[in-house]
């Protein structure tokens, strides 16, 4: 069978340096930014010529962290609860035939570096680039579809606070990191427990997710989630 | 460079045996029927479980006919009349860094035969096809996207009309293959001439396309474009 050879055309900085706590498919998580840095034979002046007057762009990327790991023909979606089992193609799970990911994002443009500025991003840093497609609104867009057990985004969001010290760390961070505080509260506020926890309160366990440099140590209570502390990892 | 293999997990059956009058972007044109067989070693019935409950779907494919000519960062979109450029990744082009192509189809579910069938096709005849996911409108669709030099469906479409020897085939076609008249309407009322002949009127030259086994032939007058003649190819 011929198998097709791809290449990344460009690697993508995300804040996300772990999977988990990383928001799916996160168009709404506007605060979450990725700079792509394109591969050297690239002419990226011209490649992109005319990128600026689209408003959004599909990244097609490698699920670069497992694509050794063995594919099941079911999965179990977390949106679920992480027991029933759907078809893989009825899934956008991570580990599938081949590993192959979509996500729509922001345009913000090429920096002064030709490097692409997007925005709504939900990919693991570092993750590899294969395309970058215009959106097209008339072709991409299906409307009146029927979207099986994913009908809407989760709308049951978390209240987020945070303990005298974790505030104090924010304020500092937000110093060079603008978004930090806003990236932060969208993700947890989605509450990134599995699936089979997202209605327990008073969780006794504590939770890390790392953003950027940051160790971000977590846990939910009656209020809601609670972080406990920031710390450089 | 890490490249990435990727194997095809199916191939699709479609219309289009040949490039030239493939529409574009084609989720409107609910008449191009496609089947994907898919590939020995894939559990289907498991691997497509819940996928029934999609209206819509994202295929994944290679564009197969040239990934081996090269590409460049520049291309002419029709859409712009085939003059000016633009960068290859504000484009839809086929030829890409990588050749991947991504199209939203209808799902029309699995025949008896495990085979998956799905409508609004812009692909051609027996494209390998890498991936399969659920359309997500919440994730997926961008309200209020800009959309550069595409922002919508072209619209202006010919009156597309039969001399009386195609009409005579039509019927006898259509016997067995039963969207044949709709499907060839709604390919030509696009008119697949390249842009630049978009405005010619009474074009003195004959057009030939092929849509399964038929050869169609076909040119432009006044009153529109009008099928001269369809024969098997």
């Amino acid at each position: 069978m011929t198998a097709y050879q791809l290449s990344p055309i460009a690697w993508i900085d995300t804040p996300f340096n772990e999977k988990f706590g990383i928001p799916r498919q996160s168009i709404g998580l506007s605060q979450a930014r990725g700079k792509l840095r394109f591969r050297e034979d690239i002419n990226v002046v011209n490649a992109c010529r005319g990128l600026e007057k689209f408003s959004h762009l599909w990244l097609s990327f490698v699920f670069h962290q497992h694509h050794n790991k063995k594919w099941s023909d079911t999965v179990r979606p977390p949106r679920l609860g992480g027991n029933e089992r759907v078809g893989v193609f009825a899934s956008r799970a991570t580990h599938r035939p081949n590993p192959l990911g979509l996500s729509l994002v922001k345009n913000e443009g090429l920096n002064t570096l030709n490097e692409l500025i997007v925005s709504g991003v939900d990919l693991l840093n570092n993750t590899p680039i294969l395309d970058i497609k215009p959106y097209l609104d008339y072709a991409d867009c299906a409307k009146d579809a029927i979207c099986g057990y994913a009908p809407s985004r989760p709308s049951d969001l978390k209240l987020v606070s945070f303990s005298q010290s974790a505030n104090h760390q924010i304020k500092k961070i937000n110093q060079t990191q603008t978004d930090f505080k806003a990236l932060l509260v969208s993700i947890l506020e989605q509450d990134p427990r599995p699936a089979y926890k997202q209605d327990l309160k008073n969780d006794p366990k504590q939770y890390h997710i790392t953003l950027y440099q940051w160790d971000i140590l977590w846990w939910v209570r009656d209020t809601g989630i609670i972080v406990k502390s920031i710390t450089l990892s």
